[in-house]
């Protein structure tokens, strides 16, 4: 299959770090050119399935706004500034769990959304998560950190209880992919 | 804990039926108000993961914008105006592979972004998958139909193949919540 191919670019709303938005000319495998089509540039970011010494799986439940209620959630956040993704895992996980993990396990590599764009999602699982300091995380968000032993997350995620996708999609992968 | 409010929104795009955006001023659990907080409306959409009478799971390969080279894709698309979920998967389901299913399984519906929106998730499991008719996709992508086994697919996810958020997720999830 031939591959699609941007002509020009220019960018329509350039909101903040979180939200640029381009008007691409892209042309596609059988010639046509699409002359206006949007794109989404929001940051990348990661996240990470934790799961510590004794087996059990490190989640937050928390409110976004995004979301009515609370979500069970792993770890996450978006990329620094020429971070590597491997790096933001680790900060991210010290910063909101205080922990520190013994191996690191890459799950792949996402684009959110195939038409707009909308930032890359890079997935770990962390293994041997002990605890080194305390948690630092200054989000917005109040959230509660549980440890959810493997059949305990496996009911969660049927139950729904991961209400955004990148973080059922984390879950769901993990369990997946591990036997324990 | 509390939710989130919104106090006001504006739009500051209307590009098309593909993205709009909006300021929010927001109102944080903890009474904090953020003015200027980005919402990105596109559209909702379907994907189901799609079994075959003999077992096997219905899935493309295709391109798209989004992605370097091509990627395993389950069936899915944007939900038309007013129109319920489990009709656009029904719908899906028969525009792009001719196919009608002997049962549809709710998989659950996610939050695209827990942050900025981004439209939401809705997913299906459709078993006893049959060809009723010519598939009938006018779609802007060339894609090949495939029909995988379970260790097919099983291994096609842990290799990465399934290059977008919501492709691996539903594949992953319907993988994780089923045994056959």
């Amino acid at each position: 299959m031939q591959s699609w191919k941007t002509l020009s670019r220019r960018t329509i709303l350039d909101y903040s770090q979180f939200l640029t938005v381009e008007e691409h000319a892209v042309e596609l495998p059988d010639g046509r050119v699409i002359w206006d089509w949007p794109w989404v540039i929001t940051p990348d970011f990661v996240n990470v399935v934790a799961q510590a010494e004794d087996g059990r799986y490190l989640c937050f439940r928390q409110g976004k706004y995004g979301i009515d209620g609370t979500s069970l959630a792993p770890v996450g956040g978006f990329l620094d500034a020429d971070e590597e993704p491997l790096a933001a895992a680790q900060r991210e996980l010290l910063e909101e769990t205080g922990c520190r993990a013994a191996a690191w396990v890459p799950l792949g590599t996402f684009r959110v959304d195939p038409n707009r764009g909308a930032g890359m999602a890079y997935f770990y699982l962390a293994r041997g998560v002990h605890r080194v300091a305390e948690p630092a995380a200054d989000d917005l968000e109040e959230q509660q950190l549980l440890f959810l032993t493997r059949s305990e997350i496996e009911a969660a995620l049927a139950s729904g209880e991961f209400k955004v996708l990148p973080w059922m999609a984390i879950v769901a992968l993990a369990l997946q992919t591990t036997e324990d």
